[in-house]
């Protein structure tokens, strides 16, 4: 344990940090680099090659994460369902769709969160497919090499969802558990795109790109999300410029080769509907 | 601003942490995974591939930097020289290989840094070559997806050294300005090495691998280590799992192509002795 002085210090540096003022209470030079708020943060568990090679006990507990963020999404331990974290309620969509709240018990192999405070709204474009959304943000949003945070709370003509099934020891590689998820479209929803989008150098580490979870007001409907119609909505985005990322630090996890380049077989498991995405079996697999 | 309560909130939950209790005072599950404490982090300042393309201001101020840890390395605005982190005082060793101490009216484009604390110690080998060093650390330390600060305070029979010069704008990559770097040898030296050892998979972003630079105890010989050989010294190393990255948020940064696999070049900037590193117009035209 260390004195009580040090935290006292911990704090007073914090208070300083998040003032933007120096320790004299001048403010910064205008030569100097900007000082960094401690609200810039945006947390990551683990890596997305971790959860590729079949990683998928929890990392970090979910009241943990929820210390660092009330906005994100991921995955629950055992590869239970998708996660999404919504005004600080983290959800689960489960395997057969049904969507409920996660308790405090549980953990995250994988997931990414902030705490949303945004920096601006943008006009939330009209658009007929997933790839049409993420090409006009391309266009509004160009702070490519550091991470945004996503909200967009609208009225969707269709979502084509999907969720995987909790796994069981020994975990089998995500591209092959992927290979059973189940996938549904639902028309008419109110709700709530949650989406990230990192770097495209930040491959291996996290999804390169946009990644998106949808939650409905009611909270009956949800999942990661494969494609949308969008009609209208608000769009609120948040940039954040200081990413931390929580390494599993397991012997396991330290045992594994890393570097290998999986962003094919992440960009599959991300993005594909499966063999016949739009087969009634598929669709009606889903609860409700 | 914030509400003075959220401080105190802030402080409660740091301390929390620290502790490793949960609020109610009963300590973890061991089902669960174990409670992370904020001084596991390692930070550092933007990434290496914008230092590849060029990226030489100051992303972070120097005492900004300090908050986050008193143990690393990196360089200073303008690429001036090597920066050493130790004890929490922050030396440059200039083009020349003059070293001096920094001053808080400097900023850094690059840097690691960590608060150290020992996990460890380990048997310090002698080696003839710093390849050698790696080779035994790789047999000894195998948390090789988690970040390592490595400290050895030594004596050397010989150092391999160099630096780099103060660039000015417009700034060339990295490849070309390293090809004018200067590199003496030293020996019969006192002094520490310090290192960070990155994973494998976090190339593009650091230094995959190990990364060393070295300083005298009498503060007067030091720089960025291509080669050593190490006669006895004292190991210590800190296993860091909670990285942190601050990212350059300038427009600047975010227009870069950062995605290009520079890795080769990398190891050439961080490895090359230049064309005749053992001549002597290379050594004497360090200082001193």
């Amino acid at each position: 344990m260390k004195p009580r002085s040090q935290y006292a210090l911990h704090s007073c540096l914090l208070v300083l940090a998040i003032s933007g003022c120096r320790p004299d209470g001048s403010p910064a030079d205008p030569g100097r680099p900007e000082p960094r708020s401690e609200e810039d943060q945006i947390t990551q568990v683990s890596i997305a090659n971790g959860l590729m090679l079949g990683r998928y006990d929890g990392v970090v507990s979910i009241p943990e994460m929820l210390r660092h963020g009330d906005f994100g999404l991921g995955t629950l331990d055992h590869l239970d369902g998708e996660m999404i974290v919504l005004d600080g309620r983290v959800y689960r969509v489960r395997g057969d769709g049904v969507v409920d709240e996660v308790g405090a018990d549980r953990s995250t192999p994988f997931a990414i969160v902030t705490r949303f405070a945004a920096d601006g709204e943008s006009p939330c474009p009209s658009v007929a497919t997933l790839a049409e959304l993420d090409a006009r943000l391309d266009d509004t949003l160009p702070q490519r090499n550091n991470f945004l945070a996503i909200r967009i709370d609208g009225r969707f003509a269709s979502l084509t969802l999907r969720s995987v099934h909790r796994q069981d020891p020994p975990y089998r590689p995500l591209a092959e558990v992927a290979k059973e998820q189940t996938v549904w479209t639902r028309e008419d929803q109110v709700g709530t795109l949650v989406g990230i989008r990192s770097p495209l150098w930040a491959g291996g580490l996290n999804v390169p790109g946009y990644h998106w979870h949808f939650l409905s007001d009611d909270r009956k409907t949800g999942g990661h999300v494969l494609d949308c119609k969008l009609r209208d909505g608000r769009l609120r985005y948040d940039v954040r410029r200081d990413w931390r990322i929580k390494l599993d630090g397991s012997a396991g996890f330290n045992a594994l080769n890393l570097s290998k380049d999986l962003s094919r077989e992440l960009h599959r498991v991300e993005s594909s509907r499966g063999d016949d995405p739009q087969r009634g079996a598929s669709s009606t697999a889903a609860g409700k």
